[in-house]
């Protein structure tokens, strides 16, 4: 009986359970997925015996015991005389919007190559990424990645950005910048969102060629591409400078796709392109300045996805690399501002600004 | 600062965990592979900055942040004043031989495969094998797996079943048994215990040839090839009878690599392999006779890896599910004792007998 037993100190648990995780996961997933956690969830309090799990999932007997015992370890379900039921983790884990977009980013983007993650830091390359492609980094091949694995990326990286877009747009068109340069700007949500909201604003977008595709289809289904300006680029080939002239130079979820040498010559290309009195905007996340631990183990699990399949050089950053990187580039920190409960906003001018 | 921030309820931080956790588990492996961990180790209650855990360790220092990073967010290292030390989990990561056996197995046997659970599930077959060879179960293939990975699939068989043969030997023997027949007596562990530690009993072993050949070279190296005959088979081709007229039939760790099915045909098999007054010995681990959790929480994490690594179809049982297909095979029990904190011995006798 689980109630007679001797209880293990928590790190012991915590450890085994770690050695066993991947197994986990994948159950956990299936559970969910195959309905089998759909099933538990429908019985609410009086639970349900596997018997009726496997009926009402469509899954065998022996499926449906296999991923509620599973299921069980990772304390998703509770069993009592012989039947689960769902625990408030379990709840979470089906009907969490948060943990559902970064589940499946995980599973989809990043568990086959994540076996890579020793080579890859060994190397500095993601060697995690050959499992799609031949490419040197992600953004390289996102749009040829496979439709499933695509779908989880972009719902990832749009997941987190969507929710400070709003927040952040005020403070940056408050000075009605003209023209916006928005370096890695990707499938286009920002430049849309901003294109949308001011009827004035130039944007230009710099980013790979398979994305600036998406972004004019995107653009031109929107009705706003007269306003837009795409430039294909490779931002590692520090020798082209950026287009000139800007308004506001905007940098976001960009920087932490890079090693520090890189955000260090990105940051000047972005100085070059400003014009007299113009503005950089970093928004980022960083790990030491989440509202909760949450926050935090997303970030630094995340990282590791940027080492074996992202390119193998970038990851989450804490605040205080980017603001000495910020110093080093020559830039003047103007604002340092928390967007909702994830993001920072860090705005910058050159030390020629008035 | 982490210590002023709000607390999340655990169920948030569980499934958040969770979504990572094939990315953490991947952080915490090579960190303890690279040295990472032994350098925060070695570096006692006084802790250690990133760049000096890099130097020790011989990795880059982007290395060292990203895999202390993902091991801040595993608890198995704390960060206090920009220096790390290691946790009580993080002591067991490193140096607990059971965390080890477990997480290398996991690692290297079930990793790359787990992926396929849901497919396995569905179909009852064992989806990730693939990865390894066409075989249809693993134990077709055992001797042919890739050196490293056989050797942690041995090294985790081998750890539990080690520590029981001591503590059931005596029971067994208590009665002298002249014949012997282990069933899937796999390389010959308990094989070669009996011969070495009763000077007169005969042993025969049923498995498949690659695991036969390995054990006769392992009796020959021990001196005890006279008294051992190996019976290579199918144990799933149930139309073929085992030898007979044995004192004692042996089955350890083997009924739960087979389905309940096959477990039943195994039995009726086992019984007609009986002298008159033979017993069958069944040597398992059931998930509902643990003596702590931590003890479930390995076997329902292993049944995970029979449905999508060795057989599609087997899984680590409760003990009901042993009582019941007991009865139904015509076998009475004579008796049901623990052995050690893990395993339980069912000794059963035919219907018949005295």
């Amino acid at each position: 009986m689980p109630g007679h037993r001797k209880r293990v100190p928590k790190p012991y648990r915590q450890v085994h359970q770690l050695a066993f995780s991947p197994l986990l996961f994948q159950a956990a997933m299936a559970a969910r997925r195959t309905g089998v956690l759909a099933a538990v969830h429908a019985s609410r309090a009086e639970g349900v015996v596997p018997e009726e799990v496997a009926a009402r999932a469509g899954v065998s007997r022996y499926a449906a015991r296999v991923l509620l015992e599973g299921c069980l370890a990772l304390e998703l379900v509770a069993l009592e005389g012989g039947r689960y039921r769902l625990t408030d983790a379990g709840q979470l884990w089906l009907f969490d919007p948060m943990v559902n977009v970064n589940a499946s980013f995980v599973q989809d983007v990043c568990y086959a190559g994540a076996s890579r993650l020793e080579d890859s830091l060994r190397t500095g390359r993601p060697a995690g990424l050959s499992v799609f492609g031949p490419w040197s980094t992600i953004y390289e091949g996102l749009t040829a990645l496979p439709p499933g694995v695509q779908d989880s990326w972009f719902a990832f990286d749009h997941f987190y950005s969507d929710a400070a877009f709003p927040l952040v747009f005020p403070r940056v068109f408050e000075p009605r910048p003209r023209r916006l340069l928005d370096v890695g700007g990707n499938t286009g949500k920002w430049a849309l969102y901003c294109l949308r909201r001011d009827p004035d604003v130039e944007v230009a977008v710099l980013d790979h060629p398979g994305q600036l595709d998406r972004l004019r289809h995107n653009a031109i289904a929107a009705g706003l591409e007269a306003r837009l300006h795409t430039v294909p680029i490779d931002l590692l080939d520090h020798g082209r400078a950026f287009p000139g002239g800007f308004d506001v130079v905007w940098m976001s979820q960009l920087l932490d796709c890079f090693g520090e040498p890189d955000i260090a010559r990105l940051l000047e290309r972005g100085a070059a392109a400003l014009a007299p009195g113009g503005r950089i905007h970093i928004l980022e996340a960083f790990w030491d300045r989440q509202a909760n631990e949450v926050g935090e183990l997303i970030l630094q699990g995340l990282s590791l996805y940027f080492s074996c399949m992202a390119n193998g050089t970038s990851r989450m950053y804490h605040s205080q690399d980017f603001l000495d990187l910020i110093a080093s580039a020559g830039l003047q920190l103007e604002s340092d501002e928390p967007i909702g409960t994830n993001h920072t906003l860090l705005t910058c001018v050159t030390s020629g600004s008035p």
